[in-house]
Parts: C-alpha cells; sequence; structure tokens
C-alpha cells in the first residue's frame, strides 16, 4: 500500500520541480539545494558565503524550517532577500513550497538562489525542488561514519562540505575516512573543508560557487 | 489528498505500538525509545550506559538504521544482545519494524529493552513503536537553538540528554539556553548534562534511568 503513496507524491513532486527548474533556466538564475543534519552549519555557512560574493553576484536565499523565522532574520542581516518557509511539521521541502517562495523574487535581478532545507539528512535528499545541484554539509563532531549510514544523501550531492573542522583537534572524526567513504559512494562528489565559524576554507568553497554561476550567466550572454 | 494518508499510516502504527506495549508490560519490560539528530551520540551514550548496568540489569538493544550494520556489531561488542533493523530507506523506525525486532529476543529474560532510531530530529518523534518513553539527545555542537526550530522532539520527549559536553569550550552553544528553551516547549523534560566520550555525568543518568527500570520490576513482585 504504502509504496504506490510515496511514488505518486514523489512524481508530483518532479512535475513542479521541473516547472521551477524552467522559471529559473529562463532567467539564467543558479539555484543549489543545501542540506544536512540539524546544527551541522548550513545558516553559518551561508552567513560567510554571502559575506563573501554579495558584492559581485546577486543572491536570494530560501530558508526551510519546521518553525521559527531566525535563519531568515540571520540571513537577511547580511543585507540579502531571504523568506522563510516553514513547513509546519514536514521533513523535507518540495517542490511547491519553493514555488511559492519564488514568487517572492524577482528571479530576473538574480544571479544565485539558494535553498537551505530543513535539517535532515535523509528525508530532503528524496525531493527535488528545481535545483541545479544539490550540497550537503557534514559536520566533523557528527563522525565519520555518516556515509555509511546515509548513503543517499551523500549519492544525490555534487559538492560535500566538511564543516567544523575547527572541531577536528576534540573529535575522533577522520577526514580521511569521510573522503574514502563518501567518494566510495559517489567518485563525483567535490568536497571542500571548511570551518564556518572560523573562516578557514572558506575561499575555495565561494570561489567555486562564483564559477558556477559566472559559467551560467556566460551562456546567456 | 496527503493529510488522509498520512493519518492512516499514524494510526496503523499507534495499533500495532499498542500491541508492542502490551507485550513488553507482559513481561515487565521497560522499554525507551532513543532518539537524535546523525551523529549527536546515541550509540556511544548506549555502550557507556551498557558497560555502567549490564552486570545490575538485563538489557536488550534494537539498532535502526537506514543501512549498515556498524551500530549493532558496537552494542553486540559490549556484550548485549543487539538486533540491527535496516529500514531500507525509511527515515524513521515504526511499530511493524520493531515487532518484527522483539521477536528475536527472549522478552521474559529481559529488563530493559533500547530502541536506538534513526538519526533525525524530525520523524522519528511522530511514530511511537510501543516505547514507555521517548528520550532525545542534542550535542552542543548543533547548537543552543534546536528547540526552538525542532519542537516536536523535545515536546515529545521524557528526558533530554545535552551530549558533547566536551566541545563546549570550542563552541558557542550555552547549556543554559538549551535548558530554558527546552523546558518552555515541555516543562517536565528531565535534563542531563553528559559526555558519552569523558564518561562526565554518565553516572546521574544510569542511576536514573536504572530507577525507572526497578521500578517496574518491583511493580511486579
Amino acid at each position: 500500500m504504502k509504496v504506490p503513496v510515496i511514488r505518486n507524491i514523489l512524481e508530483a513532486n518532479d512535475r513542479i520541480a521541473a516547472e521551477n527548474r524552467a522559471l529559473l533556466d529562463k532567467d539564467n538564475v543558479f539555484c543549489f539545494n543545501l542540506m544536512s543534519s540539524p546544527g551541522a552549519g548550513k545558516t553559518t555557512l551561508l552567513e560567510r558565503t554571502i559575506e563573501s560574493l554579495a558584492s559581485k553576484i546577486n543572491i536570494g536565499v530560501i530558508e526551510g524550517d519546521i518553525t521559527s523565522n531566525e535563519d531568515a532574520r540571520r540571513i537577511a542581516k547580511k543585507g540579502v532577500k531571504a523568506v522563510q518557509i516553514n513547513t509546519d511539521g514536514a521533513c523535507h521541502l518540495d517542490g511547491s513550497m519553493i514555488r511559492t517562495a519564488m514568487d517572492q523574487f524577482d528571479l530576473a535581478s538574480l544571479d544565485l538562489l539558494i535553498v537551505e532545507n530543513v535539517g535532515n539528512l535523509v528525508c530532503p535528499a528524496e525531493f527535488n525542488v528545481g535545483e541545479h545541484m544539490k550540497i550537503m554539509i557534514l559536520s566533523v563532531a557528527e563522525g565519520d561514519d555518516k556515509p555509511l549510514k546515509y548513503p543517499v544523501m551523500f549519492r544525490e550531492c555534487s559538492a560535500l562540505l566538511i564543516n567544523k573542522i575547527d572541531l577536528l583537534p576534540y573529535t575522533e572524526c577522520s577526514v580521511d575516512k569521510i573522503r574514502k567513504r563518501s567518494l566510495k559512494i559517489n567518485p563525483k562528489l567535490t568536497i571542500f573543508e571548511v570551518s564556518a565559524r572560523t573562516g578557514e576554507g572558506i575561499e575555495a568553497w565561494t570561489k567555486w560557487l562564483k564559477a558556477r554561476v559566472t559559467r551560467r550567466k556566460r551562456h546567456e550572454a
């Protein structure tokens, strides 16, 4: 009984996600969907990313949380337009939620639309929202066994940011094991080691991201 | 369309959970359902708990993971019977998965059955599995805003273990804020501060847990 129900929901979602993607492509807006466990550092990473890129490209952010609007307020403080989605219990964002939020932006004026998903290493990976790329964060405090236990997220993502590397001396986590285990699941994964708190490694990440956004805009010209 | 589907699934689950609970009660087995984000330290906490209590009470553990059996192997190394459930994609355990796993135990010989749920701060809180108590872990590395953003988990649980307190000097997390925000959602929450890694605070937790198990057995006599 359950399987067909879930399949129908996923199919309906994929249709709306494809429409979102067409709207983004019409205005050459690059969009990535940022996912992680709760507290891995998504919002802090976005704050650093905006500090680095907001003077060069036009950024919009959609914040997904079950409840609260704290994250959107944090992003807005950085001078970037942020729209908060409250899922009211749902454990992931879906295409129709993103459509409603997209309507709040003037897409023609944007270069980059960032979707920060609900903190959850499982469900968000299964729902496309129209993004060009899924990107994940893993905090070293979560441990190096996570690729073994949550393989779908690692398989679906194009880039992995290993965050909180400033905590490495105080944990048993091996970055080398994370790398090997992640790449075994997804050999094409681009991996960054960062500390959103101290700023370490952020430049390599934002440079890589900006190249993706700019390439998109060049196609337009 | 979605709401009635979800309601039917939850109702069917509640019926099976009630049957599980009756089976546990028949043999006076105390059962708690342990939940947290990925990497908050559930398995390490259980290792410490077993080291402290296994000579005094008979413990069984059901391990829930999307894939892999690493956690059950870690528990079995401590000399306790562990059964691994692989949910094969599902983001939470449900009553029927637990029933199947319970069949692997001789309940009459157990005092305590521990269910370690899939690492997820959202979905597991909504599915009863027949447990007497839901207990959660929050790692200080996740930050003190989590009660604001994942209130259902904090509302459903009877006890909160604030873990990885050895990392406090290296984070901006305030235990005081976690306490205040959690108790505002759930004033009856019992809170422990622990480091499963260093062993700090574990004695208070295991003493509290053992009292719950023993009380149950005394009712039986």
